[in-house]
């Protein structure tokens, strides 16, 4: 339950970095069933800046989006723009992408920054680590974590917005318990794994969700960042995670890679250039609703940018609707059947993009 | 009245170049009062094929648009892919700007194609020329196309589909004059004038229009290819033409330009930066009805595709309400008053992109 409304979990988050989900209206999102979006607090700070959507009346209005919003805290940019942050244990000065302009990021400003954005969910400050860092390194940041976590748990002042607090530890389960036990101790109104999808072998994330989602309470919301390939939200929901955010589909999407039961596909394969049936047969997205694959190959043939917003659609709803049908299952105690069926259909594709944030002022790739 | 509904005029057709008016769903374009869209034959034809679109039951279908299509025959590809068209008098050899392919294009082919396309309405194969050529190459374009209109007739079968004809006659109004009579003579379902929008200073079009529109009867639509700025569209409604196309709104929006009723505006002035009110006070389109001026801005500041889209979307809605609120005002026989009205505050331009049909291919510049 959040000020926007109640959530039901497990949850899907369409990432909209900055203020937009790419390529789409709230209007789609909600009617995809999507009900909690993302928005970045770093990004916002440089652009458009906190005062002018203070003064539109916070951020739902601004991007007018009357669901729940979450506000990632600046924190995974120290890893996903680390040639531009000066990291201190006070916090970090970053180097704007935009302009070159500094830009001091602290516990306390980034409570202070999303307060005034005002999302439903705020993050506590964290520093992740990139994946190659020593087992020191990993350790260190997860100490500075756990500290900051305690800073903006004394520096958050809204009642109606909750914080949640984001554990660390690195590549390793022991170090990634023991991070999760203290942040657990701190009693945030919810508990994030953070540092994962930051280039880490896949086979690793299974062990390193257990380690750490195993010492947070279950009796709050488990939110598991930047994970967003749907056999890694169904091995993650089993292992008790409750909430997802991820720019996969939508990137995906951009890309001409769409989601299907029986595995991901590109849309430019030649085998759709006369395919009448829709993308995904009994999917109710609008995409498939209205359009035949052999249409929406055309579009990416062609660069239509119709293409792009059609394909991201499709894949939000496929997570979101994955969601929905993984939370009938947990109902009906049936969710392992659920996922073995799933995950025995759902052919796996390597090389996936499983980065939190979108690199900023890109065109897509098309 | 066309296969797919009665189109009140003046109207304006949104021009769908390659089966999409560009980053928009056949939904947006309805609710914003569109109800002819424009498709061009030639790029149908080398991309996705007559064939694709046939089997997928026709264009309606295949673009999933449920109000009226006009399919333009390809005659102006002869200018806009000047280099690549090779003309004699049959007709016109291109060499695909995709792959090089020969495409052979005569005033029969282009009836069939149009056919197969199945739009309500298609166009007369002719050869526009380019500003800047000879009167005595006008005076043979414009005999060429007459000829091909005789040919587009006797061609034509299908029963469901209007066929419109196209007058030519370059620069001069004597010429103009002369082609348009010709063209009257053969009782085509409707008329147009073809061959502005490519290039000539914008104070020819009044004298052209006038003497070519005087000469086609005002019992059948009149239809001016390829103008689509507000003051043109009000301006030549005044001359007596009924129909119009442009990719004007589309083209500006992706440019960040959108339609006021002061004028042309462009959203990434800094002046936009913290303006809270819509693009267009009252502006009942879905881009003022649910975002701010500073959003938008925001939007195109930090290259998000959804700026491109709620422009182009507004841009539409712009023409389209001025057409209706023009139509309005000669059943009350206050067009005069209304045209003076809206020129007034209308502030025009210069420089703008007035060409027909999209370059194939190219992504926004943004």
């Amino acid at each position: 339950m959040v000020a926007h409304g109640t959530v039901e979990t497990p949850v899907f988050m369409p990432v909209g970095t900055q203020a937009t989900v790419k390529t789409l209206v709230p209007d789609e999102l909600a009617r995809a069933g999507a009900r909690v979006l993302l928005a970045n607090t770093y990004h916002l700070c440089l652009r458009p800046g906190v005062e002018l959507i203070r003064r539109a009346g916070g951020l739902h209005r601004f991007m007018a989006w009357n669901g729940a919003l979450l506000t990632d805290s600046g924190g995974f940019q120290i890893v996903s723009l680390a040639d531009l942050a000066r990291l201190d244990d006070d916090g970090v000065t970053f180097r704007s992408h935009i302009d070159g302009s500094q830009h001091r990021f602290t516990p306390e400003t980034a409570i202070d920054a999303q307060e005034s954005i005002g999302a439903d969910i705020a993050m506590a400050f964290d520093q992740p680590i990139r994946w190659g860092a020593s087992r020191e390194e990993a350790q260190e940041a997860a100490d500075r974590s756990a500290a900051w976590a305690e800073r903006c748990l004394r520096a958050h002042r809204r009642a109606d917005q909750q914080v949640f607090g984001i554990c660390q530890g690195g590549f390793d389960p022991a170090d990634r318990r023991e991070s999760a036990q203290r942040l657990a101790s701190l009693g945030f109104q919810g508990n994030a794994v953070g540092g994962l999808s930051v280039g880490e072998p896949k086979d690793l994330l299974g062990p390193l969700l257990d380690a750490s989602l195993s010492a947070l309470p279950e009796d709050r919301p488990r939110y598991v960042m930047g994970v967003g390939a749907p056999e890694d939200l169904i091995d993650a929901i089993g292992r008790g995670a409750d909430m997802f955010d991820c720019v996969l589909p939508t990137r995906l999407g951009r890309n001409g890679a769409y989601f299907h039961p029986e595995g991901r596909r590109n849309i430019l394969n030649a085998r759709y250039r006369d395919d009448l049936a829709p993308l995904v047969p009994g999917c109710d997205c609008p995409a498939c609703q209205t359009f035949s694959t052999a249409y929406v190959h055309h579009l990416f043939r062609a660069r239509e940018i119709l293409g792009l917003r059609l394909l991201s659609l499709h894949n939000i709803s496929f997570l979101v609707t994955l969601m929905v049908d993984a939370r009938a299952a947990i109902g009906e105690s049936s969710f392992s059947e659920f996922a073995a069926d799933f995950l025995s259909r759902y052919r796996t594709t390597t090389g996936q993009a499983r980065s939190r944030s979108s690199p900023p002022g890109r065109m897509p790739r098309l």
